[in-house]
């Protein structure tokens, strides 16, 4: 495809969509989509999602990326250039339960997500199957606290085999190192199955029936190396009642974890989330 | 109107409902609607709210109150019996913001809350007009920490006065004290601006920005000792993002207050409300 | 298990209540979920949903359907009484959109759909693969407007070999003639996917995107003779937006097409769904 | 207030974002918000919306709305240029329901609606004592019919006459003749009490209950000459159930028409709103 999309955030001052849009004028490029938002309008943060169109975008790639470089450095941006034609490689994480690995594999073959999956890793095999079903990699790797440092160790070693851009943690059970967490910064997508910040950490649908609360959540949240304290992309909840035991919030919550989480999936390959102080701007 | 309702819980056995609609058909009543619900099926608890019409019900209303007492210490039962033709008593309290206090009396004004408003209660003086606008008395005590025992007999005063039945909190900023809570078990309904048991406490939506979520909340429920803690009738959420600052929240958040307060209240009226266990059955 | 239901519905009159739970208490029954609705307090219409255990339940099948038939007949009921321990038997017709079948078959296989689903037959080939892999029979039956009767004789023997009580069409894009639908009266679930009655027939994305709308829907719905006009078992809505083309719109329908779907065919095998007037009552 | 806001449609074309932009901060104006969209890459139709600010704006807006007139030439530009130091005027019509005016009435005191409102004009006397009490002229003028060639230039004149820019129908239920609309093009919003298409017309709640719906809707939207086909703003359901009467789909029916007329409101006088073919773009 001939597309591209720009992800900036940098101080805001004046002119800065000026110069972007000359640039990519110049350059052949059309403007499909922009959102600009900024947080106040003096001094604030600019951030904006562009994506734009050019032909022969291929061969004009490194001209792009080049020619960037120096409008990046006059606004002092945070940026990210990606191509359409260049699929993100995706890992999957998962543990015993498959109902978020199953939705993502399937959106993913009707085209929903935008991104190559060379591999999947579980520290159980009840996935093996299913993954393999669809002519994808399973790794097997059994996961213990004691071990975790070997374990983490054999995980990042596939994660630069296959060249990784982007993980999911598809209700994978394992605490991950704060040094996993620094190879990957804002590239580890987790889902917690509750509306954080109620119930964060163990057992939230035990403790929501306890509570008695009448909907419960799911949260989609980068991971950081505080747990369930990372930036939130997405949430969303479902009706319960009285009648509904821990089991039943376990089934109902299964719905609304795997939407969630293929929602923000979804926006993160689309170049739509920007971390901003322990937030998520999603344009 | 010729109907009555029994809200009854008690320790689950076999022959109840026989025992109890054997009754309301001897007596010449008919069951319009009823729910049940039975937490196990062996040695639960033992819910239903059974709404029933009969002719003459206010000639009956003794007949059906005493006789109904035999069943009752039979199964030990803890049970309400309501007319539908009585009118419950309810007492309005609020501080300064009024989108709460004025959907509760719009909705009464067109006919969606069964209840007699003699009195609302402030510590401010801004519903003032609003109030007497639909011809209710407006009561001013203005209150802090310093007085409370003294502003809590006066308003306990009022409410014996106008024998109050439910207490409705339309975003009245005072604590309560054990006292006064342990005087009206089960009838004061408070609205949480949050979404329970997530910002517990003060400044919710000051919080909510901060972290960063995806949705914010209002939680309807009962008033207990413990501050937030009370069973929670309804909750619902709605939608915010990046854009929104704390005003914003704020602004949002008041719709869902509203509307969930007035769900809560309205099937409190209705009867549809048993707390069990610091949970409620809504039947 | 051992546990059963009732379905009732009837002309109302004062006593039913009364003889219905005087009998199960009797043939020691214990009423675990019970919801009743009239549709009005005078001459109505009388419904009731009644989940009962009971020790050895298998072996008083007999005595309860026996014993109920005297009840029935007293206030000239149509009723239905069925057993846990018994599944019923569902097909599922599909064509090539596998979306609702692939969520069935996993509800069906996480446990959530009480059910055995012995066989699922298609016009196309596309599911034979999925289907397959959970160990159901699949039959590929190719159809079209010419040979409809041939293809319904062949599909109505299967269900009668299988000795089927719920057909689920999950996006069956064939129209089934009256002869099939008079086999199996409100028995035959369907999913449209429009928020019916807009969109009534073929292509409704096509026009939901040419209408402008906000929101995309889907129906469950049993099927009548009258295309799409069945009685209403479940709607939802997603929200879209300009930006959505039509292929936007069916990604995005799908999501609310499988989910309502699911919900359908649940309350459906749960007993919860009485036909009345071209109007569902769920209980 | 030192912000404005541009609204624009054009055919697409390279270069109109970089014109724009440098335009706007070679004239002192930084970009605060901006939402773009293109309905094709290649000969679509360009839509942006974009906010910004300016110290001393009030001096400059002249030179800002002659400027603007080249680049508009250029690209052959439909635009909109609006200063928000500059409130909308808003007319509402009224007849004797007034739960929408109320809604919009509470949202415009706190804060909610930039705009002023003028007056309001209803065939009914019973949104007097409620329009006056918020210090804004009523005016009551009775319709029929027989008479609207009269009365209809009774309020076009009170229009002109206090300089009204948009019109909004808050449950007036009154035929506009295609002479009024034309007055006001994209400028007249209205609420209908269903989710459009399904009933369309009279009766939307009647035939909603027979149909047997799970849902009510309400759609804001643009009134042109064919009635209830206008470009569609905004939309919204709640769920309703086999025991809602007619009675019960008006009362639900209310919370939903106001929310989502509120809603629509907001966003035309936020400049979010371009007509489209008979749809909207809403940025």
């Amino acid at each position: 495809q001939n597309k591209a999309r720009l992800l900036i955030s940098c101080t805001d001052k004046p002119g800065i969509v000026a110069a972007i849009s000359t640039f990519l004028h110049e350059h052949g490029a059309n403007i499909v989509e922009s959102n600009q938002y900024t947080t106040h309008p003096d001094e604030g943060t600019f951030f904006i999602r562009i994506e734009f169109a050019a032909s022969d975008m291929k061969e004009k790639e490194e001209t792009f990326q080049e020619g960037f470089k120096e409008i990046a450095a006059q606004f002092h941006m945070k940026w990210r250039l990606t191509f359409l034609y260049k699929l993100k490689n995706m890992a999957i994480f998962v543990s015993k339960e498959l109902h978020c690995l199953r939705e993502l594999l399937y959106e993913w073959e009707s085209g929903g997500l935008m991104a190559d999956i060379p591999l999947v890793i579980s520290n159980h095999k009840e996935g093996k199957e299913l993954v393999e079903s669809f002519g994808i990699p399973f790794y097997h790797i059994p996961a213990s606290k004691e071990i975790r440092h070997e374990v983490e160790e054999e995980q990042l070693k596939l994660l630069k085999e296959y060249d990784i851009d982007v993980i999911v943690l598809a209700r994978y059970m394992q605490i991950l190192t704060p040094h996993f967490v620094s190879t990957h910064p804002s590239k580890i997508i987790n889902i917690h199955h509750s509306f954080l910040p109620a119930f964060i950490g163990a057992n939230p649908h035990k403790r929501a029936h306890k509570r008695g609360v009448k909907l419960i959540g799911a949260t989609c949240h980068y991971v950081t190396d505080d747990l369930d304290e990372g930036p939130i992309i997405e949430q969303d909840v479902i009706r319960v009642d009285h009648r509904n035991h821990i089991d039943d919030l376990k089934k109902k919550g299964r719905l609304i974890e795997r939407t969630v989480l293929n929602r923000g999936v979804k926006w993160d390959l689309e170049d739509r989330v920007i971390v901003h102080q322990n937030k998520t701007i999603v344009l």
